[in-house]
Parts: structure tokens; sequence; C-alpha cells
């Protein structure tokens, strides 16, 4: 037997999202995090992009636990996939259990076997002892785990913040942190998303006052705030400000209602629900009685507050006296899309709040200072950066070194990176298959597929189709050839272009010997005369399918 | 004769980059500015974006001159446009001119009648009289513009922001506006671009100095640092420090290259041209002796540093040792390109400073407090926020309501929005033609065009290209079916693919009496059921061709 433990990467290091470690002794592995992350622009038409876990499913035996450190998409959202292979029970706090069984909905094959934990929770899974330690995050029910094993015990932090204010009354639980700490922690793995902020996060609670501010000098007019549905505080700190302020609710958008839903159902979220109405109910109400509580802060094209910008959402109409608070910041890659919908609704004459002018948002990830304080009162004999870019993983590396450690002892994990552990050991062992499994439609395929190549191809040049209709024993042409073109020429200049562009392809099976030639020949001499034609008509260089039917 | 100024707003307004503004009195214009922007992900393959200035092709003769405040993109870019409809000189400093004859290059048919101007000059232009004024931007030759006309004074700010440690020792001359202030100025049109921004804006010279703090502590490495081409200032305080450090200088991108070329031969940029080294040189050079000053901040795919992250860079491979410098913040959309080079430059070893960690970066923009001054010295009784989206110009409007002004005097304007300014008044008094004209390949189309929609279909979905050859005498299918997709099935899928859809094509034509129909009956009803198969199949609608030739 061996006696090392194995940590393997599978998600989440080097990128943001889709986040996934096995930890691995002998025969036994638990999963921390099964993760999905929504796709870059570049990948055309992909829906959603979730971890290549072929060395899950190779060792499935092996797989003892699932251990979910909290319900965002990025920890939870290739959980459907996953269970398709492996059969593992799911541990989570009864928020995160809820929101994966909500997710399963979808999937109505796939079952669960969850197991809820709390904070302080210690269970035995085979060789390994974990342990659930209380942490804030920008959602309600977020954990740490110390998992101790053979060889020392590993501390992975999750995503957390130090918040002195929660608002759940419950802070990170520094304590036990300190205590792991002087018992001996072996290896801790800790999130780096906001490692290049110095400083400290801001509190929950200064984005609830300052919102506070906002709603007392706004008493008269239409509130709607956009927000993550995700985040319970956020919600519960807007549901106070409602009741506070004796204004009705309306969630709007799918994900903020099933959200509320179930958090109001598990007590998360606390708000008498008689001040809940239906948006189809708000008509006769009085503006200064409404509070809008809905997606869209990330300017998603769907979204309810992206067509009510659009003047395109049914039973709610933007005019003069609406605010609208975006109670967010955009995330990379959104920017655009935000501002777009904000100088939509200035357009419409509504007042728009949003992080740019005041403190409506903070993150949920720790800054600078909260990692160093984390660094500190667990004080690992070996570090591993987890979750962020490469470069936040450096940073972080450089931030571990200036408390004191020494760099031999910090590893920078990349994707599908092995790492041995031992009790007085820590060494990268090998690579296993990792990567991205793209799920488009009804299939996941991989990365480097040749359909992505040529959406691309596709969106920046377009299209041309030529058939053409050949009798090659006498050799003629039968019929006209037929040309058709998408995404490549103005309306008005089609006409002219189809013209000039069947006499192009006339003349250029005139010029060939048309007698006993092979279809394939004269694909592709077509192929090349119209790609030449169209490229100095155009400067584009399309798709050109060609096809050739013998009579 | 009227006796007011029409001031009508081309671009600019409610978006940000292609700016340009008419001024007109009578049967005289002035065209102030004509930039040209990048276009949005989803204008797929378009090139570039122009204004849609139409109203001055209408009004040619009327155009007398066309003032440029400085030599950015989106003020100098649709010059080349502009110039095959109107021949009207081009007024600007000499930097500007330079800039604007370096992009007529490509357009060798495009005349250009150009005057240099400097700050306090002034042109008697028809019944305008127009004054030069300096002010500091983020590049050299940036002009704002007092123009006197016989209703009164408007001042045109350009871009600017105030630096009391300006690189070229001229400040922003606040003298001047004061001085315009004090005999009235009817109308100011101001910029809006950081008014979001509290403060002032960080000094030119706080970068230098955090320059020379990063080269003095990496004396030993290779630097490569990333900037603006068009940033003369910064690049000044860059060539400065090769100089003080030893250095020799590599310009590496095709805009740098070219900039600084003609900034040096104007005199704008000064270093000693024997410090300047070739590329293909630097292999036998030592590290420390050695400066890349190169494109590529903002990510560009193309862009000699992108090229360099990914290895594929001849003449200079990235590796320990190498501190590359990101002097440039990420434009809006660029924020991912930009930090996937960043994680690249690391995974290669290179240590990477950018703008999140140190201040290697300023704008080049007013903020609230440099805006407060600009509108107390100029004190116009008339105010329209300019160059800026929606939610900047809202901003600057409430701002210039806290300074005291009167709503009632401020028009936010939009594009194509044409206001009448007399002596003591304002107003709204229409609309022109005006928006957006996209320029791609050889053509200029406009917005809404169907090539753009169906190139978004085809990146999304793909395409599926159906053609049956069919005898409509005998009802009769004449050889296979033909089908083929681009964009849809994945390569392993593909075989059984076409051979399920040809069945299912083959089963739709057989249910129907093919006797005497019409093939535009054949098609629709085919592209219907191809369309549901491949829905079922991959739960992907891609665009849909039938060709239904007749035998």
């Amino acid at each position: 037997m061996n006696n090392k433990v194995k940590v393997t990467f599978l998600g989440g290091v080097g990128e943001i999202g889709k986040n996934m470690t096995a930890i691995e002794y002998n025969d036994e592995i638990v999963v921390v995090d099964a993760g999905m992350t929504f796709p870059d622009d570049e990948l055309l038409g992909v829906d959603v992009v979730i971890p290549d876990f072929s060395y899950l499913i190779a060792n499935k035996d092996k797989v003892k636990a699932i251990l979910i450190t909290h319900g965002h998409e990025d920890h939870i959202g290739a959980i459907p996939f996953l269970l398709q292979h492996i059969s593992a029970p799911v541990y989570g706090t009864r928020l995160t259990l809820a929101l994966i069984e909500n997710k399963l909905k979808e999937h109505p094959k796939v079952k669960l076997k969850a197991v809820a934990v709390k904070p302080k929770n210690v269970l035995k899974l085979g060789s390994f002892t974990v342990e659930f330690i209380k942490v804030t995050h920008s959602i309600a029910g977020s954990l740490a785990l110390s998992i101790t094993t053979p060889v020392g015990t590993i501390v992975h932090t999750g995503d957390f913040k130090i918040d002195y204010e929660p608002i759940d009354g419950q802070m990170t639980d520094l304590t036990r942190f300190g205590e792991l700490g002087r018992r001996g922690v072996n290896l801790l793995l800790c999130e780096s998303t906001n490692v290049c902020r110095p400083g400290y996060s801001m509190s929950e609670k200064t984005v609830g006052r300052t919102l506070e501010h906002i709603f007392d000098s706004h008493k008269d007019n239409r509130i709607i705030v956009a927000t993550f549905a995700s985040n319970i505080y956020r919600l519960q700190q807007i549901l106070d400000l409602a009741e506070k302020y004796k204004r009705k609710v309306v969630f709007t958008g799918r994900s903020m209602q099933n959200v509320s839903e179930v958090a109001l159902k598990l007590g998360e979220l606390s708000f008498n629900r008689e001040n809940i109405v239906d948006i189809d109910k708000i008509n006769n109400m009085d503006d200064k009685e409404l509070l809008i509580l809905g997606t869209g802060s990330q300017g998603e094209p769907m979204s309810a507050l992206t067509r009510m910008a659009a003047g395109e959402f049914k039973g709610l109409k933007i005019r003069e006296n609406d605010l609208v608070i975006f109670s967010a910041s955009p995330i990379p890659g959104n920017e655009k899309n935000v501002y777009k919908v904000i100088n939509a609704l200035y357009k419409l004459g509504a007042d728009v709040i949003y992080n740019e002018l005041e403190q409506v948002h903070t993150s949920g990830h720790a800054c600078q200072e909260e990692l160093k304080l984390m660094h500190s009162l667990v004080k690992p004999k070996f570090f591993i950066p987890v979750h962020g870019e490469y470069r936040h993983m450096k940073v972080h590396k450089e931030l571990a070194m200036s408390l004191g450690m020494e760099e031999r002892n910090i590893i920078l994990p990349s994707l599908g990176m092995q790492v041995e552990l031992g009790s007085n050991s820590i060494k990268e062992s090998g690579f296993v298959t990792a990567g991205q499994l793209l799920v488009d439609g009804y299939g996941i395929g991989d990365m480097d597929s040749n359909v992505l190549r040529e959406r691309k191809q596709l969106s920046e040049e377009g299209i041309c189709v030529v058939c053409v209709n050949i009798n090659n024993v006498a050799g003629e042409i039968i019929n006209e050839p037929f040309i058709i073109t998408r995404g490549v020429v103005y309306a008005d200049e089609q006409e002219a272009f189809v013209q000039d562009a069947k006499a192009a392809i006339i003349a250029s099976l005139k010029e060939q010997d048309l007698r006993g030639v092979e279809p394939s020949v004269i694909r592709s001499t077509l192929r090349r005369k119209i790609s030449n034609f169209i490229y100095k008509r155009t400067k584009r260089r399309p798709m050109i399918l060609t096809i050739v039917t013998l009579d």
C-alpha cells in the first residue's frame, strides 16, 4: 500500500469556474465540488462547459463522497453530468442541496443521494475524517473543509470572505481555523479570486446601509433591484427594507423565483409571504408600495431587466419615477451588456444607481488582508493556491512567501496535475486526463471540435452554396447552376451578384472538358473559382459548399 | 436669413467613439472631428463603424472646414471616408495631421488639404472665428476649440484632462478658458468619459515615477512594455528611462513603428536614433540592455505581445528573466483577452506588472473635479454634454446642475439631434439622418442588414443544406437526396446523422404526392421536417437551405 495522499486538480485552477478537486488515499477518493462555467464568446453556440472528469470515471469505484462547499454554479453545475457516471453520495448544507435538487429537475433520470451537513459536523468517510467549517461568502450555507487523512490534515477554504458583520450572525469560523492550525495542518488549498485587491472586502452590511439610504431618499419612486438570485444575504437585506418601507415585493426572472422559493421554504430567507405579489397584479398599485426584485444584473439578453430596458417585458413598462438599482458589479466580459441596459433604462426616463456610482455591491471573496489572516491562522506546512486564473495563483504564491513560507513548500497547480502529499513531503507526481467538456444541445464534445471552427468561419465570412447538374457523358451542363449565399452579400447587391456568379460558374465549367470527369474534380475547381470571384467582389472568404450532381 | 446657429450631433453622443459634430450658420458648416469605432462582437465580421454623415453629403457645398481636436481613431478614423464626398480643408496640429496622412496611405485616391495649426492660433472661417486651445490628453497635439459665431461663442473641449505636471510642460490652458468665460460663452460642449469617477485623474508623471521604480528594481531583466502607440507622452517617459538605464529600444507592432517614426520625425518624441535596434538584432544582446516597446496592451489577437505570449512571435521567445509591463488598462470588453495574455506570459516564466498591481497607467480624460473646474472657468449660458454613453451624459448633466446650472439650459443630445442656438436661447429643433455605417471588406452597409443576422444564426447554430432532385411528372425521387452540414454535428456522429437524415428526407417526400407539385411547396415541407429532425437529434436549429431541382 502507498502511504501518500494524492490531490488531483480537475478544474478551477488556472481559470475561473468549474471547480473540481479529487483527494485520494489508496482505493478511496473524495471529490470536492463539481462546477461548471459559461463559455467564452468564441465557443460559439456552446451552452455550458464542465470539467473533463474521465479520471473519476476510470476510478469510479473508489469515489466515496462528493463534498460541495456551496451552491454556486461553478461548484455544483457539473453534478448532473457527474452523477450519470458516479453514484457516490453528495454532501452539503441544506441550501446547497436544495439548489442541486432544483438543478436535477431538468435531468429526471439522474438519482441523487443527498446528505445534509452543518458547520462543526464531523464525518468519518473511510480513511478520511471530514469536518465542515462555517465561512461567509456571497451565498448562504457556505463551508470550508478540514479533511484529515492518514498523512495529515488538508484544509480547503472553499470560497470565502471575512465579514465582521455577517447577515446571518455567523462569522467565518476563525477560531476553528486557528485551532486546526495549532494542531497542525499539512496542506492548505486556499481560493485566490481577489488576491490582487489590497485591503479588506467591504462588509455586506455596508451594502445594506447604502441601500437603506437609497430607499429612504426615494420613498415615492417605484424601485426595481437587480442582483444575483443566489445572494441570499443581499435578498434578505432588500426584503428587510421592503418591510421597513412597506413595499410589496414582486420576484421576476426564473432563477430569482426558484431560489427565493427554495430559500423561503428552508427558512434561509425570512419574509411575510402575504407581501409577495404577482407581476400581473401591479397595475393598480402605487409606485411607492412596490419593489421589483429580479435577475438581469449582468445584462443577460433574456433576463427580465434587459427585456424591461428594451420595452419588451410584459406587465411592466419602465418610465419616469422608476429607480433601478444594480446591486451587483459586472463580471469581466459583461461590462458592455450591462452598460447597454443602463443606457436604455436612462433613456426611458428611469433613474439608475449602479456600482460605479454608489456602494451597492461587495464581493464575496477575500482580499489580500483577509487571505493573510487565513494563512496566519492555518499556518500550513504546504500551500497550493486554487480557484483563480494563473495570474491570481501566481500572486497568491507571492503573498504566501511574503508571510514567510518557503517557495519549495508551494505548488502552483495546473489542470490535471496530481500532487503527492506525505506527512513531511509534497511533490508533483504527474498529470491525468483533464480539460473542458463542452455541453451543447444534447451532446458533450471536446474542445477542438471542427464544429466550433466551422461556426467561427460561418460567423465571420458567411457561406455560399453552389449546385451544378452535369451530364459527364455528353460533357454538358444540365439546367442553370444554382447559387445561394448567406451572410455574404448585402440585399441590394444580391441580384447582380447572383447573376454574375452564375456567369462565372458557367464560364469555369465551359473551360473544362466535362466528359468522364469525376464530380470531386469539378467540385474543387469550382470551389477555387467561386472563392476567388467572391473575394474580388466582397473581400470576404465565405465557406463554399459545391454540390455536383450527375445526370 | 436665419439668425440661429445649428449644432448637429452626428456621432459620439450616447455612445463611445466615432465623434462628429456639425456647427452651421446659414450656408456655412464647420465639422468638428470625424471618428470611427471598432465594432461590437455582435457585428460579426464588420471591420470598422463610422458615422452616417449623409447630412453632410446633402450639404456638402456648405462645409467650409473639418476641425480635428486630436489624432485618436475615434476622432480621425472616418476622414478617409468623409473626404471621398467632401473636399473641405482639414485643420489640426502637426501630429494630428501626420497621423491622418498615415491613415490615408491606404486610400491613395483620397486627397487631403491639410492646414496645420497651433494652440492660440485664431482663424477666420467665413462667419466663424475659430481659436485653438491647448489641452492635455493621452495623445500629444490635443486641442479644444472656441468657435465664435454671430450668436455667441461655443467652446468644445475635445478630449482633455488637467495635469499639473504635463510631460510637454504645456498645461491645459486654464487661463484661456477663464478669459473666454469672463468674456461670455454661450454654449459649452464638454466631454463626459470619466464623469462617473470622483476626484482627479492621476498625473502622467506619477505613471513615470512608478515605471522608474520598476526599471530601477529590475536592472537585470529584459523589459517588455506594452502601451497605446498614440500615447506619445507615455512613450517619451519610457524612452527617457531607456536612456537613463542604458537600454536599446526595439519598437514592435505596426502602429507602434508607424507612430514612433512619425513622432520622432516631427520632434514630438525625442530619442537618440542610434539606440533603436531591429528585432532581429537582439539575440546577441544582454537582457539588461534591452527594452522592447510594443502594442498589444489590449490583448489584440494579432498584436506582437499576444503572439509572444502564444510562443508564435518570430525573433523573441518569452522566458524567465523577462519582465512584461502592461502600461495601459483594458478598454471595457477587452478584459478577458488581456487576462489571457497575462496568464500565458506568467506560464512562460515571465514576471508581469499590470494596472491592477501597480500605477502603470492613467486615463487621459477628466474626472469629476476636473470637469467641475472646466465648467467653473467657462461659465457657459448653455451646456450640452458630449463624448459619452447616455449614462455618462446623464451624470454630467447632474454634475452641471450641482454647480448651479438650471435644467432648462442643458440639453442631453442624441444621435442626429439638431439644436438651434440663439444669443439667448437654445432648443432642439429636430433630427437629421444619422447612425452607423458598417465598413466591411469593400462595402459600406447599414446597421440592420440581413447579412449580420444571418451570420449570427450561422455562428450559433450552423447550417444544413439539403438537395433533392425530383421528377414531378412521374412523382419520383431521382438519385439519392444530398445532405451536408457545417457547425451542426460532431465528427464521430456525422455518418450516422447523414444516413438517418437521408432516410427522413425520403420518408417525408414519400408521404407527399409529388406529381405536379411546385418546388417551393416541396422546399418548405422539407425545411420544416429537416429542422424538426435536427432539433430532436441535436437540440439545435441550424439555418436550413433546401434546393429542389426538377428533372
